[in-house]
């Protein structure tokens, strides 16, 4: 893509808060690439649904995988429309008024269909690139999916057109009279950290 | 609420991985209550949506609260069915092949509709539970709402019945003859954790 930033449609466009709203392509990219969850709604039989699931992205496709026996990924691959959030935390926003409270994070939020990586070699490309964004180089240290398992999982991708970000980092901002008012504000970082590994107990299946 | 199960309804049945579902009330709570954010799924002119927002719970009541203006709560204020998603990501678990590699997680999934709370003493109530899960004692230092300000903010209720919560933690469980393979294998826990506090270095509303 060499556009510097996703067109806004009607269903992108910020309603409120403009000031939020960013469609910048890099920072798109970014959000996505550092969570590693998505939440992806869709409508099964008529009722809303969503899934929390494990997100990645391969130049302007944003991938999700799963049993494909699963109730969302079959009205997914029906052809279903969905919406995908992503959001990161980074901090709550104490004001001095309960009204400014707030949290400072980074979203994105995506529409459109999904479709089914179905050529063998894409859809190898594409578990690649996951386990690889759970743990750099994994890939080649690990044993491949066999054909079995390749069958049991689908891979679905959605293209990034109808996207958007949504960002507040800094302070509170509070009514200027509130100011004076002798109450601690300023802001809790949340931290998200990968801690230290923990090597498997086992040398066999557990019990389970 | 003195059963300590939640009933299992057609939606919140597990089709798979029955392991994993977990209908215990407590359990419930607890990840409702650990996590901040959570995922509003609905259906706006027909397209699913998806929306991240605080969240918090009183008793058998899951709230939310938004800008009255916000598309989603407008949809929600008139009836429309949700679906609600709280995800916790305990760790990343490096499997040995690639399709066990999985994460631990611990997950509410709640539906049902939302009905605002309109009583004035119930939403002050209600916005007191949320300040005070954001920063225990808070509610007691800061302004309290005006009216202006409460006229704004939609608070919204879910009863908690067709809910249940979804765990994964451990090792991975890999296939028996992979464990002769020689790679490392584990859990990389993710770890989520309030940092220090920054002070507002504003003494009057920045420009924005």
């Amino acid at each position: 893509m060499s556009d510097q930033t996703y067109e806004i449609t009607p269903t992108t466009r910020a309603k409120r808060l403009g000031k939020r709203a960013n469609y910048d392509v890099a920072t798109v990219h970014a959000i996505l690439d550092e969570a590693l969850v998505c939440h992806v709604a869709t409508t099964v039989a008529g009722r809303p649904r969503v899934l929390p699931t494990l997100h990645w992205r391969i130049g302007e496709r944003l991938f999700i995988h799963g049993a494909r026996k699963n109730g969302i990924f079959q009205a997914l691959r029906d052809g279903a429309e969905a919406s995908v959030a992503v959001t990161l935390m980074d901090g709550l926003v104490l004001a001095r008024s309960a009204f400014h409270h707030s949290v400072n994070y980074r979203s994105v939020v995506a529409f459109g269909p999904f479709v089914e990586i179905t050529d063998e070699g894409e859809h190898r490309k594409a578990l690649e690139a996951m386990i690889d964004k759970i743990h750099p180089g994994r890939w080649g240290e690990i044993r491949p999916p066999n054909d079995i398992e390749m069958a049991q999982t689908a891979t679905m991708a959605m293209d990034l057109v109808e996207v958007s970000a949504k960002i507040r980092q800094g302070p509170p901002v509070d009514d200027a009279a509130d100011y004076a008012l002798p109450v601690w504000a300023g802001v809790v970082p949340m931290i998200s950290a990968r801690g230290n590994p923990i090597t498997d107990p086992n040398t066999a299946p557990p019990d389970h």
